[in-house]
């Protein structure tokens, strides 16, 4: 950040008076631009047993295998960001269940939350996704995975799926645990 | 949003070739600016079945009473940020739990994630709380609470505590909610 939206004047980086970290400040018009986090919603999308994944068409991570999962907008719930990510990225027009992973990755300002869904027989590659394919467990492609939080998330389902039961799972990534992916 | 963060040229709110939405576009340096919502990140504090409230010194709602809460920051997680808020509004040293409410707001741009806390016996009010005082349930002053996403989670806490079981929330909220309140 260089300008203020607001005026267009330039903007410093200080810890504004009774604030206690730095922010994009105006001068000239007296506003603190403040900056948050981003939350990336999505889904584990369930046919049949087996798992709807999407080999990534953009970068970062490009050919690489994700579950769909975007940044939320604007003007709609978690859940329907999970639903469109999902539509947008594999055409597949899921039933969204319960929140299953919430992991946050402070050294990125995301805050990933992954939804159990219900996916039917149809499904297609969006223009984010070069293809779309349901997998079993022992097919998931572990070594192709595009993000530690998706390798995170398919773990946890694969280890709770035995007992029939899936509880929130709660937890924080940094750049360490991208290690060894890229 | 007037000018270009980035270049400080003027910006135009249009949909961009290939989205499905209006965003802030500069034309003079291509940047398209992304507006995400924001995390509300609070604690429901509990000391000896005793619930904390704060008594608010700002607007909105100024005089009314809440549950610590308050934007989540860049750089930590929604642990540390309702943990943070709670020392900021009630000077509370809480030990965080399991996530208890998340709360959709798409008319406001916002997502509430309250968390379950410990509390001790040491809290005062911080500079954007007038009082800090603990209430038992025939207490909670209902009437005079400052937001709708404050009455649900009490309501959760309330109705739960019988069961000793605590499960994770989850809803939406929009203008309606707000009905009677303000
Ligand atoms: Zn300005
Ligand atoms: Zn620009």
């Amino acid at each position: 950040m260089n300008y203020c939206s607001h005026c267009g004047a330039s903007v410093s980086f200080e810890v504004p008076s009774g604030d206690d970290r730095p922010r994009y400040l105006c001068h000239h018009c007296g506003t603190v631009h403040y900056q948050n986090p981003r939350i990336v919603a999505g889904t584990i999308p369930v046919h049949e047993g087996k798992v709807l994944l999407c080999r990534r068409a953009i970068e970062p991570r490009h050919g690489y295998w994700t579950l769909p999962a975007g940044y939320m907008e604007n003007g709609e719930t978690t859940e329907q960001a999970a639903w469109r990510e999902t539509w947008e990225e594999a055409q597949a027009d899921v039933k969204v269940g319960h929140l299953y992973t919430l992991i946050d990755l402070p050294h990125i300002n995301q805050v990933y939350m992954i939804f159990r869904a219900e996916a039917g027989p149809e499904f297609a590659a969006g223009p984010e996704s070069l293809e779309v394919a349901l997998f079993d467990e022992q097919d998931i492609p572990w070594d192709h995975l595009a993000f530690p939080t998706i390798v995170r998330t398919l773990e946890h389902f694969f280890e709770d799926r035995p007992t029939g039961k899936f509880p929130l799972h709660t937890s924080t990534m940094d750049k360490r645990d991208r290690k060894g992916m890229f």
